[in-house]
């Protein structure tokens, strides 16, 4: 059977292990962080590295969004085939073999952006635009601490001046991700971290006035918040808020959360053990990175879900510990939230989107995999 | 471009990440496993849940083995698709929809063969082959200590005098799978316990005589020296063999070891740091599980490669230390081995094969994602 064939039909009736999108949260979250954004004044362009769902980020487009972000060129690549413009390349793009494909994608959609933190880099990529008689627009990546990525903030605008200065490119802005502080648990840590990192950020921006840039893209669903603070920022990147995942729903936040709108549903494989069962997803299916799944409902329903706890049993498989009393035995269901939705839903290739318990639609993951 | 398209090209040339096998490598592994199984008198039926590659597989085959082992249905599907048959699935298929594959995948190949530790599954798998027509071949899965899935030892006859008496099942083996001995890393202690759960399966095995069985299947690439000394096995189903990994490489071994034949070709992305660069190889390409990779060769190349480390840097990063007095601008390569080679495999689409630094074939992971 194909995935399309499970339309309409029971979410427990699907083979697992397999991912859920319920689609009212996944509305309401991206309907959120849109009016968010636009009631702080930013545009929002979200980042398709978590969800790798052209489908999805045409919602977010048809919701307000003023483009796509992607980590490297094939995301990117993947986005414009499925007729997505407006994109932004968040990491940099280096080696000759991707030169030529960017030289290729910028012919296609003059309005790409990529970000640069390297000058043979940025003199290479001129060169080839130069060759093709083309120019991509570019932001200048700085370094707000995680050492990653980005020019240093003392070099920022010796650097500016040298990419504005080279042809084929043309600098649009600059890019301050601080990758390293969405997941802080404490809210208020988060805070004072972020606007720390922010302040400096925008100091930089400043200073770079004379280059008349348009663009300056900040933030990660953990940092939004105090992003959006900020009045030089124009753009916000966040990329989990669709999904959710443990990860997220582990760090404090004062108001309303996004809600869970990802999760994998499971099978339990044998149950020949005392206190716990054995499921059909492991290290394969849910990838090991931060904290443990959670257990969101079993089929049968139990009563309540206190003492269930979800551990990883090897490649294939996990293991559920139960709680006191309660029995599950094989062919029952076990649905989970993930540990960290980007690096598990790069492991499966459609979401099936659901409603009420059915099958609403099934939706590629069709950048699953793009990592060059 | 199409991979096919640098059949011919220097590894140095491939977009990246990507893995890459080396042929000789490869192939000495091979062999040497065959050689191995055959001097033991034991037949060789590798597991494909590591490589998930058909046409690894089908080598496989052209060198002796008897058949191939798939962890889930859906990897037996596509392996059957390939042309392989004396498939053995080794681990539980549990549920409805389970079922009716399982069904139209004996009808097309009544070599199959599947694993049961559960009555009630084995009656519902009993039942709809016999609406089928249909018998299917099945072991008795023994758990040996890991706990995960398998019946307990003092159960067994019972279970199995149970699997006997159904219609539509031909109990014809045992399998006794120790994955929780695979990777400890001392030799002795490694050898001791596979001795005592061997020891212990080899007298569950015996009691079971009266059903003529001809399968008694176990091990891995981390149990097979231990697994052959016990005369009642009669075949070993390691995985990681081919391939090899960081985890693998970190475990004791007194004689040779299989060869590094599995490999990820990296590029550096950004060197504004003292001290470390950062590369284009992450968590959704090198799964974080086990010892980190290492770091096999760099281009340009430098005397040695002590000093050199791995380490994992978000989602689509990953960060290299340099030696000291080392340093590696952005087009820069880097190649590393993986950390565990199953969870990493499940993550790209092919296999660039190569030979002394040029590609020779692209071998489609065909396995990819199949965790149903």
């Amino acid at each position: 059977m194909l995935p399309t064939d499970f339309i309409g039909a029971p979410v427990d009736t699907l083979p697992t292990p397999c991912l859920t999108l319920d689609l009212p949260k996944l509305e309401a979250n991206l309907r959120r962080m849109q009016a968010f954004a636009r009631a702080k004044g930013k545009r929002l362009r979200p980042h398709a590295k978590s969800h790798k769902c052209s489908q999805l980020a045409l919602r977010q487009i048809d919701l307000g969004a003023v483009g796509i972000c992607a980590a490297k060129l094939s995301e990117a690549e993947k986005l414009h085939e499925a007729g997505l413009d407006n994109l932004m390349i968040t990491g940099p793009i280096v080696g000759e073999e991707a030169y030529r494909r960017l030289v290729t994608l910028v012919a296609r959609d003059a309005s790409l952006i990529i970000t640069l933190d390297n000058l043979e880099v940025a003199q290479a990529i001129s060169q080839k635009m130069s060759e093709a008689g083309l120019t991509v627009n570019c932001l200048l990546d700085l370094n707000v601490g995680q050492q990653r990525t980005g020019v240093e903030p003392d070099q920022a605008v010796e650097f500016a001046g040298l990419l504005a200065s080279l042809p084929g490119l043309q600098l649009v802005g600059m890019q301050a991700y601080a990758g390293h502080l969405q997941h802080i648990v404490s809210y208020e840590e988060r805070g004072r971290l972020c606007r720390t990192a922010l302040a400096l950020a925008e100091g930089v921006f400043h200073q770079l006035h004379a280059h008349g840039l348009n663009i300056f893209t900040v933030g990660g669903t953990g940092s939004c918040p105090f992003d959006v603070e900020f009045s030089a920022v124009t753009e916000i990147q966040p990329g989990s808020y669709p999904l959710m995942d443990a990860d997220y729903l582990a760090i404090e936040e004062p108001g309303e959360r996004y809600a869970l709108a990802l999760t994998i549903q499971t099978t339990v494989l044998s149950a020949n053990q005392p206190g716990f069962v054995t499921i059909d997803a492991g290290l394969k299916t849910i990838y090991r990175d931060g904290p443990a799944p959670l257990v969101i409902r079993t089929v049968p329903e139990v009563p309540a879900l206190d003492g269930f706890a979800y551990d990883w049993f090897g490649d294939e498989y996990g293991r559920i510990t139960l709680p006191q009393g309660v029995r599950l035995k094989p062919g029952d269901r076990v649905e989970l939230s993930v540990s960290h939705c980007d690096p598990t839903v790069n492991l499966f290739d459609y979401f099936y989107v659901t409603e009420n318990g059915l099958v609403r639609e099934v939706w590629p993951i069709d950048l699953r995999g793009c990592s060059q």
